[in-house]
C-alpha cells in the first residue's frame, strides 16, 4: 500500500501516534494545534513544529524570499489560534545543492522577516543536504494554562466567527499554478494572499485575554475542514448561515466560471482563526478585536446535532470533511 | 557559486546568521550545541532542533527504525552535552511516497523508542511529502542558567577527557559503505556503534552537577572538529597526548592498512562528550561519573598558545580542523 493511493497526513499521523508511549497528563491533547509541557506555577511551554516542503508548499511565482518568510508565518498562526506569544524560534533547514549563496542570503531574510513580523526571534538551528528545500520551524513560547484555547471547548448555541474572509487563496493558487485569469487589481491581491500570509497573532492574543472564547483553530487547512475539526474536538455541530467569502474572490468566480462556496470552504493555506464565542460575550469580544485592529465575523453557530451544516436562502446542505491535505491532494 | 563546490554547511550558517536580528542577552549564544530562552528565576528553556535526511545520514544496512531513533539520539546527544534532560520532542516528518503503511510503523516506533531511551516523550509534530526520507527532530527540556555546560569555559591548565573511546563510527561506516572487511565480532562492534549510536546523557547530567566542567560538546562532528570547536569558544589550544582509540578500531585499522589515528581524530556521527575539566576536581568528576556506570578518559590539557596539538612519543603534529561536515563531505 502506497501513501498517494491509500494514506493521506491524516492517516500517517494517526500509525505515527499509535505507536508513542503517551506522556501522562498532556496539557494540550495530540491533534490540538500546539504542543505543551507543564513548566509549573499554572504555566506551560508550548511548542509547534511545522515544515514547508517546496514541492508541496511553495508554488509558482513564490520566491525564496517569501517561502522563508512563510514557513515562520504558518506556525506562528497556530500560535496565534492559542493565544500564545511565539518568543522564539529554531530552523533547521534540508538544502538542495543547486542553490547559490545569494539564494541562502534570501533564505535568511526570508526567515528573520517572517520571525521579526511578531516580535520573535530565530535563536538557533541547523543546515543539511537534502534534494527538496525544505524548511522546518519549531516555535517556543510559555502561556498560562488557563488562558489556552483549545479546539475541544465549543457547546452549543455558541456564536460562529472568523477573524477575516476566505477563499483568497484558493482563487490566488489556480491564478498561480493553472494559469487563470482575472483583473490585474483583483489578481494582485488574490496572488497576494498565497505569497505574503499574514498570521492573525494581535487578534489571537486579545481573544485569548477575552476568556469568552470556548474553541479556536487556525485555517489553515480550509474553512471547512477546520470546522470538522472543532466539531470532532468538542463533539458538536455547526450551522453555519453567512459564508465569509472575499469580494474579490466572487468576482474571480464570476470571470472563471467557479463556484465561490468551494473556494470559501474547501481551500487552505490561508491563515484566518476560526472561533466558537460565548454569546452572552459576543460584542465585548468584537470590540476587544477591533481594538487592536481587526474584526470578527459572524457565520453561524454551534449546534448539539453533530453535523456541520450550511444554510443559504432557508436550504440546508452538508459541509464536507475535505480540504486541503498533503499527499493526497497536491496542489502544485 | 554552488554549494557542493564552494559552500559547506558551516559557511551557510555564517551567511543566514549574518541576515539575522540578534535576541538581545540570548542565554546561549550562536553556535553552541543548543539554543536557550530565559523564563526567569534563574531558569532556561533549553531548545534544539537538528535534522536527518536519508540521503547524508542513513548509510546503507540501516533500517528505517534505527533511522528514526538516530535522529532522536542525536538531538538527545547535544542535551548531553550542556547537561540538561530533555523533557518532550516534537517531530517533523518529510515522508517519501514509495513507504508503505509498514515503513510508517517502523519510523513511528524507532521515534518512540529514541525518545523512551532518554525517558523523553514525543507530544507532537507533523508530516508532508518530500523526496528524501526527512527527519527533524526538536528537543525541549529546562535548566537552572548557572549549571550549563558550554563551549566557552575552558581555561589553560584544565584537563581534556572524554566518555568513551573513538573511531568506531568512521570504520563502520567503512565497512557499511565502502565494504571494506573484518572479523565478525570486531565487524558488528564497529557497524552497531553506527547503526545503534547512544547519547551520554546520564554522564552529561552528573558533570554538570559537578560544576567542575569547563567546558563540554559532543563528538558529532569528529574529536578533532569538537577541540577545535571549544578552542575557538573559550579561546584557548589542547595539548592532547593520548588518542582514545578503540580497540577494535586498532585491529581493523590493522587489517585494512588505514591509519587509526585518522579513524580516531577526523571521524563523526559519535556521540562521546569531550570536555575540559578543572584539575583540582578531577577525582571527583571521575567518581561521579563512574557511579552512573560511565567513564572518563582523560587524553590531554588546555593551553594558552592557541593552537590544537597531538604529542606521541614526544613528537608533535597539528590536529587539523577538519571532520565529517555534510555537503563537502558526504559519506554515503
Amino acid at each position: 500500500m502506497r501513501l498517494n493511493e491509500k494514506l493521506g497526513e491524516r492517516k500517517i499521523i494517526e500509525i505515527i501516534q499509535n505507536r508513542l508511549d503517551m506522556m501522562p497528563k498532556m496539557p494540550i491533547p495530540f491533534g490540538d494545534d500546539v504542543s505543551a509541557y507543564d513548566i509549573g506555577n499554572g504555566n506551560i511551554a508550548v511548542l509547534k513544529t511545522d515544515m514547508l516542503v517546496d514541492k508541496t508548499d511553495v508554488p509558482r511565482g513564490m520566491s525564496l524570499w517569501q517561502a522563508a518568510r512563510k514557513a515562520v508565518v504558518m506556525n506562528v498562526s497556530d500560535f496565534a489560534a492559542k493565544g500564545v506569544k511565539p518568543k522564539v524560534v529554531l530552523v533547521s533547514l534540508g538544502l538542495p545543492r543547486k542553490l547559490t549563496e545569494k539564494d541562502i542570503e534570501e533564505i535568511g531574510e526570508g526567515l528573520n522577516a517572517g520571525a521579526r513580523e511578531y516580535d520573535a526571534y530565530i535563536i538557533g538551528g541547523d543546515t543539511n543536504e537534502a534534494s527538496n528545500l525544505v524548511i522546518s520551524i519549531s516555535l517556543f513560547g510559555t502561556a498560562k494554562k488557563n488562558t489556552l484555547m483549545l479546539r475541544s471547548g465549543a457547546k452549543p448555541d455558541d456564536l460562529v466567527a472568523v477573524t477575516g474572509v476566505f477563499g483568497k487563496t484558493a482563487a490566488g493558487l489556480k491564478i498561480l499554478v493553472e494559469g487563470l485569469e482575472t483583473p490585474k487589481k483583483i489578481g494582485k491581491i488574490l496572488v497576494d494572499s498565497v505569497l505574503m500570509p499574514h498570521a492573525r497573532l494581535k487578534e489571537g492574543l486579545v481573544l485569548s485575554q477575552t476568556k469568552a472564547v470556548s474553541a479556536s483553530i487556525d485555517s489553515s487547512d480550509g474553512l471547512a475542514w477546520s470546522l470538522h475539526e472543532i466539531a470532532k474536538a468538542s463533539n458538536v455541530g455547526f450551522l453555519i448561515n453567512s459564508l465569509p467569502t472575499a469580494k474579490e474572490v466572487r468576482r474571480f468566480a464570476r470571470i472563471n466560471e467557479l463556484d465561490p462556496l468551494e473556494l470559501t470552504l474547501y481551500g487552505g493555506e490561508e491563515y484566518e482563526l476560526v472561533l466558537t464565542i460565548k454569546p452572552k460575550f459576543w460584542e465585548k469580544v468584537e470590540k476587544a478585536v477591533e481594538r487592536v485592529g481587526g474584526k470578527l465575523l459572524p457565520i453561524g453557530k454551534v449546534t448539539a446535532e453533530k453535523q456541520v451544516l450550511l444554510e443559504i436562502d432557508g436550504k440546508r446542505s452538508l459541509i464536507e470533511p475535505r480540504g486541503w491535505e498533503h499527499f493526497k491532494n497536491i496542489k502544485v
